[in-house]
């Protein structure tokens, strides 16, 4: 199963190879992870996207309580929350395809951040589903290069 | 000086330990990472930005290159680039700011995501600069909680 859990981390060096070590150390794989700054500099919140047994994720969620760096672990298993995430593509295009390609960014409200006269890069928003629905639509003109940031999460209410 | 480093990985667990393990090692901080899935499932791509001296990051840089599941390093620092961060807010505000904070969203082109009586969450993407500026803005009505993925970067051309 899925999970999803923000971890807020005191902003310091280690921190982060700790916290991955935990869950590699568990045979844990992380579809995703992002990590960056709060409204305090000296908190960075961490969203991390494991798929795994439920029972050996809950003993991970306890070791993180244990790391002295870390000040809090919500698992988004139950609680209600919103969710998005950020991706950055560099498509083959050309004078036929562009259009097509500019057309699909605007359904997804996506943005176009750069044009040449054989490539184009589109940044767009949304679910994990969304992105992968724009991506599976994007990818016969020929995906050169893409990132992901990978989900942030925050609970609602 | 501040580096955005893009790292192209095997998906495979522990990689990401490995790699954030190597900068803390260096006693790099890191400001942002994140890590998601590439057009390949079977590849990753970190982006990766920390701060630190230019001849210490070079050796990282070659460290980086040596570990087995890394496929390609760039190095964000001459090439021309494009850029680009999530932010989800979550905020306090009431029928008086409510008008006001959705109105300062829309100037960056954000997304409201949830709405209560007592709160409102939104999301913008932008540069860096783009979001800290955002982030200014809506601080003075009260930030709950806050995350950023960080940077994503895609060379242009």
């Amino acid at each position: 199963m899925k999970h999803t859990v923000s971890v807020l981390v005191e902003n310091k060096s280690g921190v982060l190879a700790r916290v991955a070590g935990l869950f590699s150390g568990r045979g844990f794989n992380i579809d995703s992870l992002t990590v960056g700054e709060t409204q305090d500099p000296s908190m960075s919140r961490m969203t991390i996207v494991v798929n795994g047994d439920d029972a050996v994720l809950e003993q991970v969620n306890k070791q993180l309580n244990k790391l002295i760096d870390v000040v809090k672990v919500q698992d988004f298993k139950t609680a209600s929350f919103v969710e998005a995430e950020l991706v950055v593509m560099k498509l083959h295009s050309n004078s036929k395809t562009r259009s097509e390609i500019v057309q699909i960014a605007d359904i997804f409200h996506g943005k176009i951040l750069d044009v040449t006269d054989k490539n184009i890069i589109i940044e767009a928003t949304g679910t994990t589903d969304k992105v992968d629905s724009l991506i599976n639509l994007l990818r016969p003109y020929g995906i050169k290069e893409m990132a992901r940031t990978g989900k942030v999460a925050l609970a609602k209410g």
